[in-house]
């Protein structure tokens, strides 16, 4: 690259860096998106932007490594409507695996690209109250809706230094513990820290037009036009929690909502510091 | 009881709380020690000591609950001199029952203690570089020994006000993960943060002159006294360890070790704040 | 005691331990109850109670002692409905036994129960503007109602981790100083200071539905109850002002007021500390 | 007078205010000299003082209103080598007079002449431990030398814009109180504090090369020079303890020591503010 | 001088020092009245104000001086209404003289009489926004009428210690230099900072009655009195811009304006130290 | 460019970043670099720099602009090797040139960039005692060596958020000002402010193995390898100062010395904000 072409980026950059410093970044991965590689890309993008200043915090979920163990045990995973139900026995085996095992490893992994000293810290929804629920359903057990997240154990970490990893594990009012989407827990929890952004990673490049043509990329839109589209029949029902999700974030006063493509190493990099980014990005008002 | 007898125990208790607080308290409490009502009592006592400026930090261990999950995946412990020999699978269990299961439900159950407000945190020794540790002996597998503690994690989460339940998973330079025995874990932590006590609760009065005779308990000794008992026939295998990281922590600067018996509900209460005490106290020097 | 009994008064204790700290108490003692040996209870009361963040001030009269050394120079006492009728020369014999003896004598008892250092303070009304006082009554002489108490004088004293002991001499905006009843002075220094909590200590049990049963107290009742009872027959001349201010206290913002048995040695820390107290407690609202 | 010499007289006093601004000025002034008109000169002084930074202590005796109520009480002053022989009787005395009578008689005097609020605080030695003292001698009874003083006391008064007057009783360890020199007490609290100057206010125009010729003043000496002097027949005996004081003073790190005229009114304010001055200057160094 | 007469003296001044301490005084000096012996004494007089807390800033202006550039450079200054036709070579010229000769000159002096160390600095209306000015008239070229000023920047100078010396160029918002009047400038910056008072310094005693009698003085008048003298033929044209500019400080919330005779040595310090001041002082209200 | 190339350029920019953020960057710029387009990008830079958080300091020559204005006022420029003789009124040109007119014109062009706030403010050598000199040689005239730096005055500045220009101006312990070279005086300013970067901005590519070939540009060398050179007839006599400004600078504790092409736009953040950079770099050790 030409010294002119490179100046284009930093000064292309620079601005945004600015803008973000101080500001609040939520991240959710999904279980299926782990890679050891690309978690490996997530990290260095995590640490970066955490040393110029962006709060980054990393929300996970973990369908399919729960399913793993539950097998492991003898014990059949059940779904309604996409839901899992989860009995006692279930919900010991999703925060085990989330906490015990999925949450550790990213901990682990962002430790281990840390340059100069560990800054990740695992935090479960249960810890000083940061997840309030309650049940959503009798029949699906131990799942639960959040009402309240305490922004402040996070904001708390954060002003440390410290990078927080959350497992969507909350509690209710009398202690019990329940298993929450992790989609609507990330948008709950930037919600309440006011946070600059939100970003989905997930596996496809965005929010497509035509669901078999990756070309169709939407690049932008506004909250309402994405409540339009979401019940569209192009749009695939795994996408519809996340769509619905960005909607209400925005919404409720996160600046953007992002879906990109976490198989594209340092996705989240791209998205925050360039003018074009990457992926569909969502706002309340068509400012672009 | 009397006016008389109430004032009593008040001016025998005021001028230790006075006196530790803004101290830190290490508390070990076994996995077999373990039982609901006494960690109900427990938990209270932690958060009446914090109320009054305490800093308690709880380390937990897990071997029988390891155990257990080890057989219900059809894996069977294997120990050696012992210490559990730990392969990579094995430590994956140990992780997911200590921070997954064991740490979880003791944060639970102190944050449904609480009167105000959750204040409990699950820490595990991996986040923020919390416990750095070297692998003790390859035939071991991944059995690590504390070599650093940045007791600047727990003092900050203290400073907050948050009382951290720590599960005793360290990791190397490296990052990889080490399970580590959780008497000498207190230990190194309560050294590493000046702490003022650590306690270790047991299924024993203490430390008795006649391991038969529960009458005979030694109330107090120095650290010198204590290692010359250490190797003792009338010393239990079980107690060793923990007589030694006793006498370990107050060669370190830890102000008193106590061994106190878990099985007295409140007994960290009393052992505090009473002149009598219960259990064996260990000092440095003798001044009593 | 057993341990238990002994946790049970702890774990009573420390909640009433970390709802006053950094509370304050105005304790008001007469003249008349003043005894060496309760006067060191109350000393080690205060400085227990500071010990664990209380912030105490103590208000003294000393009636009894200002008789005494004006007979002692040859002038008579003359009273007016109870009041001293206070000339200039009665004036500065009150002020010289109040600020010159009485308070002198406090503070030395309590700065050598003090274990670390000397705490305890004497402070007359007349300093930095304590107390602003003007004259009852022409024919009373230099006898004064307070009119505005400077409570940041003694919270800088408490904020300095000292004890005041208060002199309930006044003076005036032209700075002439006045004799103050200590009753009312005490009750405007905790409205001022907006006190948890004003105790008198007095030479009784408390309010007694019968004057001549000590079996007959009255443990608790509202400030409505209490203005009420005042003008009934069973109450004694003498403890009138003393449960006007009572009312006057809790109406005008004090948490609680107390009347106490100031014979019983450390009534009050038994009063403060245990869910039973002594003698008799004076809310605004009935919420036991 | 013309602007020209106003200009002068402001020229040269500011550099002195900017100097003495958050310094600290112990004055010392006698039982003796005081008289209402004086003292109010006094107070405004002081009042003036402050405003522009300067941190004034003052520290009072009060010899002879000690001995007019001993007589009134029928009680003979007794004196052994110019100290008073303090039985118990005679130091109740004593305290009265110094701490209930003139020590607030200055700070009502302060306090009327404040122009926004009152400032003026009694301290008595006795207070917070600010004067330990150790009995001089059996024969005198409770006559005691400062052994050390908490100087802090008065630095925190002074932090809080207060102006505190100091009576000269101090406590040994035990807390016994004694009756202590008010020329030595001064001396000691101006060196501890680190105090810029101690000034003695006397009924003499300073220190006289011949005691019958008003105009012989010696205007500035050292304090090896005043050494010298101390012994020689032209001192009188009465000026000789405030000498040795001022010679002690800046040998003990204060700047500067001096005797005016307490009988000149505004003494203080011209001593400090300008270039001549008023009395004689004791400094450790000859550098005019 | 007696002592008597210069203890008045500083009683007089010192309550001055002290409502005058951390105020802000703006002072406007103009080119014709620079003279060296005269601009050292009033660098001494804002150094000893500067040194009791006074936070002093200074306007220049420097008429003569760029004429005599300008006429050095061959160019012809020429004015419509008494204002400088600025085109973009004068406006050069005036900047060159203003801020690279008068405030440099200004500056060197005192700094030249500082004690301790260099506390003026050069600032210009350009730096960091000072100034923000709008053009006033097209005819006129780059003269600007101030519309903005930011007072942060002089009062972040004067909390640290520093004596700003303002040249009065300002810009627009596209960043345009422009020449500004320094009388309005002056005002501007008073009223921005919430000035206790503005300081005009000329070469008249203040307002005269009779312009031809210097006796005539008018020491005192309201801003409306003032405005009706404005347009009264006895003002002399020179004179009307600082009156208009004294009436809009009062009315814009500055204390008080003076006019005072910058030919009087330390006129400033008299004016604002004594009772009587010297010139004329312009307030709001009738309040002598 | 593709995604993956954006990344490259972020990743590595980002390090970089976060290491010079709240470090000082001094920044030399010459009078005959001097062009509106250069300047405006280069104005950029120092905006977008310090939106990060480096603390960039501008220091400027003027030489070709002095001469111009000295031949306009029909005075012909005298230099004895390389140096400006200056006398008395090439003085008052030198610094009407540098203060008034370059200065003034960087200020306005960073102010003019600046998109929120204006932040660039004028600073001359002589302000605040930024720079005392003392004279080189008498046959000379006014021009000064560099004995004292102020940094403080710098930094505070930058604490407030602003951006420092400063003209090399200086005053002798007298007051008395004096011309400095620029190249010398941003070296010493670097040196006393513990710069982490000085930049010079050249008319050329950086150190030329060979002048007459671009392409032989030395990227990096030591500080002793540089000395080595400084002899060697291959450097222009031009370019010699700048070299043993450089070698100083990092002998004297700067990080890293720059010669970098100013006719190149937005050099300064190509150099440092990329591992490969623009132009020669000199550091005390080789670490590449």
């Amino acid at each position: 690259m030409t010294p002119s072409q490179t100046a284009t980026i930093l000064i292309e950059a620079l601005p945004y860096i600015r803008r973000f410093a101080g500001k609040s970044v939520v991240v959710k991965l999904g279980g299926a998106a782990i890679d050891q590689e690309l978690d490996r890309a997530l990290a260095q993008d995590v640490l970066l932007l955490r040393s110029v200043g962006v709060r980054c915090v990393l929300v996970h979920g973990g369908g399919p490594q729960v399913d793993a163990l539950m097998k492991r045990m003898g014990k059949a995973p059940e779904f309604r409507d996409g839901l899992r139900v989860t009995d006692a026995e279930t919900l010991e085996i999703v925060r085990m695996v989330l906490t015990g095992k999925i949450n550790r490893d990213l901990v682990a992994t962002i430790n281990r690209e840390a340059l100069e000293e560990p800054v990740a810290v695992g935090v479960s929804g249960e810890d000083a109250g940061l997840l309030t629920v309650t049940q959503r359903d009798p029949a699906l057990g131990f799942v639960g809706d959040v009402q309240q997240v305490r922004a402040s154990v996070l904001h708390r970490l954060l002003d440390e230094g410290l990078a927080p990893v959350v497992s969507t594990i909350g509690a209710d009012a009398a202690g019990q513990p329940f298993n929450v989407n992790a989609d609507e827990a990330a948008r709950a929890i930037a919600v309440a820290m006011a946070a600059e952004k939100i970003v989905y990673l997930t596996a496809a490049p965005g929010l497509l037009e035509d669901v078999a043509d990756p070309s169709s990329l939407v690049p932008r839109l506004t909250a309402a036009e994405l409540r339009d589209r979401i019940g569209h029949e192009s749009i695939s029902a795994g996408m519809i929690p996340k769509l619905r999700a960005c909607a209400e974030a925005v919404e409720g006063g996160v600046g953007t909502a992002h879906i990109i493509d976490g198989r594209v190493p340092h996705a989240l990099l791209i998205e925050l510091l360039t003018d074009k980014g990457i992926g569909t990005m969502v706002k309340m008002e068509k400012d672009w």
